[in-house]
């Protein structure tokens, strides 16, 4: 009898845990799944006779120990801040450990202990990171196979609202968490384009756009997504001349979100304390010039020139030119933007979200270069059962099934870069309907 | 016999040293001069009879304290982040402490400890802050006196060149700390103007310039300066409609610098690693977009299409479009841009800086508002002898000077707002020739 301890039963665990919970019983499997909250994970498990609801208490070690003593494999989906509690336990009592999250210094310094202990912790196992590195790879070492050289490699990916849901003037709602989406891009994106370093600030970045099209969903928008410069050495590409990871969101957006950026309204560096009953409109004019003649319409269009009539309908629909009260007169700039944003941002019950990912490389080969694009779609079913939830959980869920059953032998400490792993979860991945279209053409 | 122990013989410390040498004699005082280069410390007391230049460790305890127990009267001008450390040395052994930095945060805990000892702990007495706080309550507690209510103050200090050296396409050399020139107006800059809240982002900030004139030397861009909202509590000026702070450069410099900030050359928040002999012109290019057919140059004025040829003059002259190699190539970019402006704003012997100071007041009279300007304007002699180090040095003599011959009593932590300091210490800086004009007119 094998026990998966899931820690963390919130909306982006639905799928994982149902993959899970589907061969529990062929497989004698127990799966606990554990929350801060006993009636959302008993929610997730359904009344599942090989799952058990638990709550958790992460300050309290006794308790969170004894879960984690009871099981073989612990998958946290905590915030990624919060996986380090947990690794040190799993290091402590010997589990396996697995997140969708980006592989942490912190647990860097575990990686000795890691390797000694012959266990297997498995990061970056979700969809960005994590599909993304896996399919990307696949190409690399089939292209490195055949002796070809990559000289060029962007891959954009993106949260969107499927086609069919963008019913409102930004063609955008909230699919995953808001604040990491008005935070989105700060700091500065480096990459590599023909061997010339180059750097964007945040308030370029958002100018700075190429255009992705997807045959079946359109046109969208690839800006540049932090510190590329490192995945050179992640993907063994460290001499290839252009390296650059983006994010995609649809045509047109960027430019209307630049007008928060350009303003300052996605700061998040200090804490405004405004009078009760600032209206948003106030909240505008605050990051505007003072005039005693020209409305906060004439002064944004005057300090941002560009702001045409269809960017200033976008504005006003999201309620930033009314005189109704802020949610929030406290907080930093983006996280009063936030709420105005969630007020109208939201998810229906029937709209359907979209994962669009879309590597493009160039590669050298004997008979002249060739463009590879590799796309992948893929849609939600409603406002529960969401494609991220889908594919940051399913990999996650093929990839400890994987090692249950003994197909994945790897141990340490690991992300999905490499053939044993990547091949068989990418396979499963396609049985699931996670599949890339690949197009090749010489150019 | 009266001890004063002066902390820190840099440049900054010339005319602080010299103006409390020359009464040292006829008042019995000695003078120790610290510096962790005790031969900076003798160059700078010069064979004075009643001076002492010293080495000091401050790393050392026991012989920092050695030297604060022989005096009565502490001056530090060392950098800010280390006054805490003599704070509580003075504290300890109940010397009385003087600095032209900004009182902070760490002195502010040691209030209780201060007034319970009854020491004088004066902080901000330099120019800004300090003759900026001085000249200003000096008008606002006389118009208040006057039964007129101030309705909106701004306030401008700029350190700059004096007209005759302004011998370069920039008109501006360093005069002062280089790495705070480069990040001058980092963060979001807060004012209030008619009542209406107002924030700028940094790289907003030289686009939303005004202009402030000098009969004497000219026009001056200024732009808004970090959190003027709080100088509203500390002027005695809660409910001011218009409150706002700034910073003067010479007309056009700021379009110019602008350039930096857009592109992202003043960015200090992460590090570049970049390849040996990497050439300026390649530092500039990493900023700007790729392409197979443009030049630098052209680049330049498309991303930034208000980048007119003046501009690109001054660009040039700075070297940063230049083949030769970056003067470094490990450092945040904000730290390679410095080293590649020191190479060229470099203040000659010859060169002369300049203070210029304005406050603009509005002013409800029953006689109908009227506007008062109050202007400085401070040259210096030389490389040396600057009016940066005359103005930042003679109110904290003054003031030292003042408090031991008995004409200041107050005790406390304390800046310079209050009518029993600023008074005498502007009538004795009006003897340095550091003196403002004031004009009124009704509006």
């Amino acid at each position: 009898m094998q026990t998966i301890l899931i820690i963390g039963a919130g909306k982006s665990s639905t799928f994982l845990i149902e993959y899970l919970l589907k061969t529990a019983t062929v497989k004698s499997r127990t799966i606990i799944v554990a929350d801060i909250s006993k009636e959302v994970a008993d929610k997730k498990i359904k009344n599942h006779h090989h799952a058990i609801a638990a709550k958790i208490n992460l300050d309290d070690a006794e308790s969170r120990k004894t879960l984690v003593q009871k099981s073989d494999v612990v998958i946290s989906m905590l915030p990624a801040f919060l996986h380090p509690i947990i690794a040190k336990d799993c290091l402590e009592l010997g589990k396996h450990f697995f997140t969708a999250s980006y592989e942490s210094e912190d647990l860097r310094k575990l990686q000795d202990e890691i390797n000694a202990k012959g266990l297997l912790f498995l990061n970056e196992c979700g969809l960005d990171p994590g599909i993304d590195h896996m399919s990307a790879m696949k190409i690399i070492d089939h292209e490195k196979a055949m002796g070809n050289e990559i000289t060029s490699f962007k891959s954009y990916t993106g949260g969107v609202l499927a086609p069919e849901s963008e019913d409102n003037p930004w063609k955008y709602k909230f699919t995953w968490n808001p604040r990491n989406v008005v935070l989105a891009g700060q700091g500065v994106s480096r990459f590599i384009r023909n061997g010339k370093y180059k750097y964007i600030p945040y308030h370029m970045l958002f100018k700075r756009l190429e255009k992705i099209s997807f045959e079946e969903v359109g046109d969208f928008d690839g800006y540049a997504n932090r510190d590329s410069l490192s995945y050179r050495k992640i993907y063994g590409l460290d001499q290839i001349p252009t390296l650059l990871r983006g994010t995609l969101r649809r045509s047109g957006f960027c430019q209307s979100w630049d007008v928060f950026v350009q303003l300052g309204l996605t700061d998040d560096t200090f804490e405004m304390d405004l009078p009760q009953g600032f209206s948003k409109r106030e909240f505008l004019n605050s990051f505007l010039p003072y005039s005693e003649t020209q409305k906060v319409e004439e002064k944004l269009q005057e300090i941002l020139p560009w702001v045409n009539n269809e960017i200033l309908e976008k504005i006003q629909w999201l309620g930033l030119l009314d005189d109704s009260p802020l949610p929030k007169t406290k907080g930093s700039p983006a996280a009063i933007l936030q709420l105005i944003l969630e007020e109208k941002w939201v998810l229906l019950p029937e709209d359907k979200d979209m994962i669009v990912m879309q590597h493009c490389f160039e590669v050298k080969t004997p008979k002249g270069t060739k463009r590879i694009t590799s796309s992948l779609i893929c849609k939600g079913e409603n406002q529960e059962a969401t494609a991220m939830a889908k594919t940051v959980g399913l990999p996650l869920a093929i990839a400890v099934d994987l090692f249950l059953d003994g197909k994945i032998e790897e141990k340490g400490l690991l992300i999905p870069v490499i053939r044993n792993l990547y091949e068989p979860i990418l396979n499963l991945l396609e049985k699931e309907g996670i599949i890339f279209q690949e197009q090749e053409e010489f150019i």
